[in-house]
């Protein structure tokens, strides 16, 4: 077993592409400008300054924002709000397997919707809300999914959004990866722009476009839920973190969020073009959404092959993933996500020619 | 009404005696010499640097320290943990409002045991343990109580102690004052570390000698409890803060946090013998407690008045406060929490002043 696996398995950015220069000088200038808010108690909204430039970002009111310490947690808020043991509620499949526990933990009936390679499949979800109990909300990662790859089309949103209005569906629309993108041009429209009749919440991040570490993420969503909701989150924590939310408003404002979302961009476009160029060579018979974003490639193997047999194998090879099987109520077992976030470019190949020794191996023993 | 309201009502340090530069320059040397921690992931018990330093600090092994966004955080996954509804939970009366807030939410019974001068009553301790059902927990706050001002004396520590082990019962000592004392001697032995038997889960936080907005608090105790506890909050937000942690972390290891204390320390016993002494002037008939450390005073007036009675007068007046009642089950009505962490002591004998002059409209009003 090689002593340096090459992991696809986190997602995180590597090291390598973490923003410590922005970061301390955003540091340096929030703690002269800004320090008696960053040091401070806050309200369960958050920093007013944060939310005020998410409320423009997103095209709202700030009544309509709240922060939280990560979209996770915020999540977390909303789905204790949102859900009794025994609701139904509306996942995609496959989804973010921390979702799915989440959902599981607090008793929810959970109806997996099966993707398509441009997002949820719309028949699919007709056929799941005529049928059955009325869901409390449909979560769904419209942008770079985690785990698919794939991104719903500006049609399915406008459709999506007409069938919650048909049903009187509440959507979560989670979308960290929104800002990750490879191609140039501007994320497609978010349903919560989309919505003028208090349906959406809307989730995102600053985990992908600063860092992990920072614990900033957010809502959007109606005032009143968000007003609950800030409640909440000031009765089980006073304020989510002044001093980050500090730091990533002076990046925000300073132009240093910007500079670094162009260097991830870039960094995570090469890496995934480097996974589909020796995809492509070295595991040809496996089939894939090619991701026009975010950090993850959702890799469908030939069916002779169950993922979860392949860890072993791959672990000796020196090379880490996660099985499909871990994003799925039932299925995904010749399917592995691979995340092109954590693996500089140049180690990518090396990556894959691993992960194919060990789908043969597996082959091997299987035809023996 | 002044236009300035001197508020002894907030439990937060004013803005003067924040520690900016301190802040600043770890966060720098933060991000210089520990940038990959500050900006990643952690796991569920957050920076292990930090995690490290609170155990060496408190005499025990890292796998019983965890880390959350601030200790109220830290207690709430504790209280879901251990509490159901109909569940009986002993509290000290009066104690902290938002505990009650939190243990009430999840459908405790509460017990409330009266403090004296030296900490919780033991007969009525004792006699509420050999009444009814066997209790989860008590919640005790040992020292330089909030709101009461008490300090939990050394005999009482071992005696509850004692009391624990004859009804396995456990407790969580909630001590975030304990390193802000005045009198310039260590304090008080916790009864953490007189626990032998993995009783005690204590919890202490940075917001009193760092400061509130970096949100870092920490629960030690027995092992098990704390590895369930850190993957629970691993599910619920990935990891705590890990950018304000490693700026705490470098603030213990440098010895600003050293520095702040004594700064801290300096400042609020200044504001605390300016508040004693024109109570004492001022308000003379009044009976408190004085405060070893910490942030509160709990005056007693006279039963001739109700505290709440008194808040439109003191508004007016431009003096603020907290009602007893707001930190009792019942009871209450002639108390009121007085915070002097958030009153430059220059400004203390003019809010004394306010107050006395609201008292005596209330009294005049009652005589007419």
């Amino acid at each position: 077993m090689p002593a340096d696996v090459i992991s696809f398995a986190r997602g995180a950015p590597s090291a390598d592409i973490l923003p410590r220069e922005l970061v301390r000088e955003a540091a340096a200038r929030a703690l002269e400008s800004d320090w008696e808010r960053a040091l401070s108690y806050g309200t369960g909204r958050g920093h007013p300054g944060l939310c005020e430039w998410l409320a423009e970002f997103h095209g709202v009111d700030t009544s309509q924002v709240m922060i939280a310490n990560g979209s996770l947690e915020a999540g977390v808020l909303l789905f204790e709000r949102l859900v009794e043991p025994g609701d139904r509620v509306i996942v995609e499949s496959p989804s973010y397997d921390r979702t799915l526990l989440l959902l599981h933990r607090l008793g929810a009936e959970l109806t997996a919707v099966p993707l398509d390679a441009d997002g949820i499949n719309l028949s699919y979800l007709e056929e799941t809300l005529e049928l059955g109990p009325a869901p409390k909300f449909a979560h769904i990662i419209p942008t770079f999914h985690n785990p698919a790859g794939c991104t719903l089309s500006d049609e399915k949103r406008h459709r999506v959004l007409e069938l919650a209005a048909d049903n009187d569906l509440k959507i979560f629309e989670d979308d960290p990866y929104a800002e990750v993108y490879f191609e140039g041009h501007e994320p497609l429209p978010t349903m919560l722009s989309m919505d003028d009749a208090g349906r959406v919440i809307y989730a995102s991040s600053f985990s992908k476009t600063v860092s992990p570490g920072v614990r900033v993420g957010y809502l959007v969503g109606p005032a009143d839920d968000i007003a609950a909701l800030a409640k909440r989150a000031n009765e089980n924590y006073i304020s989510p973190n002044m001093l980050a939310e500090s730091i990533v408003y002076e990046l925000c404002v300073s132009g240093g969020l910007a500079e670094n979302i162009d260097m991830v961009r870039h960094s995570l476009r090469e890496r995934r073009d480097a996974l589909v160029e020796a995809l492509g060579e070295l595991i040809p018979e496996a089939e894939f959404v090619v991701p026009g974003g975010g950090y993850f490639l959702w890799l469908d193997l030939a069916d002779d092959v169950d993922s979860k047999e392949l860890l072993a194998p791959a672990k000796d090879e020196g090379v880490a993933f996660v099985p499909g099987a871990d994003f799925m109520l039932e299925g995904g077992a010749s399917s592995l996500r691979l995340s092109f976030a954590s693996v500089p470019a140049e180690r990518v190949p090396e990556g894959v020619e691993r992960l194919a020794r060990a789908l043969d191996r597996v082959r091997t023993a299987a035809a023996a």
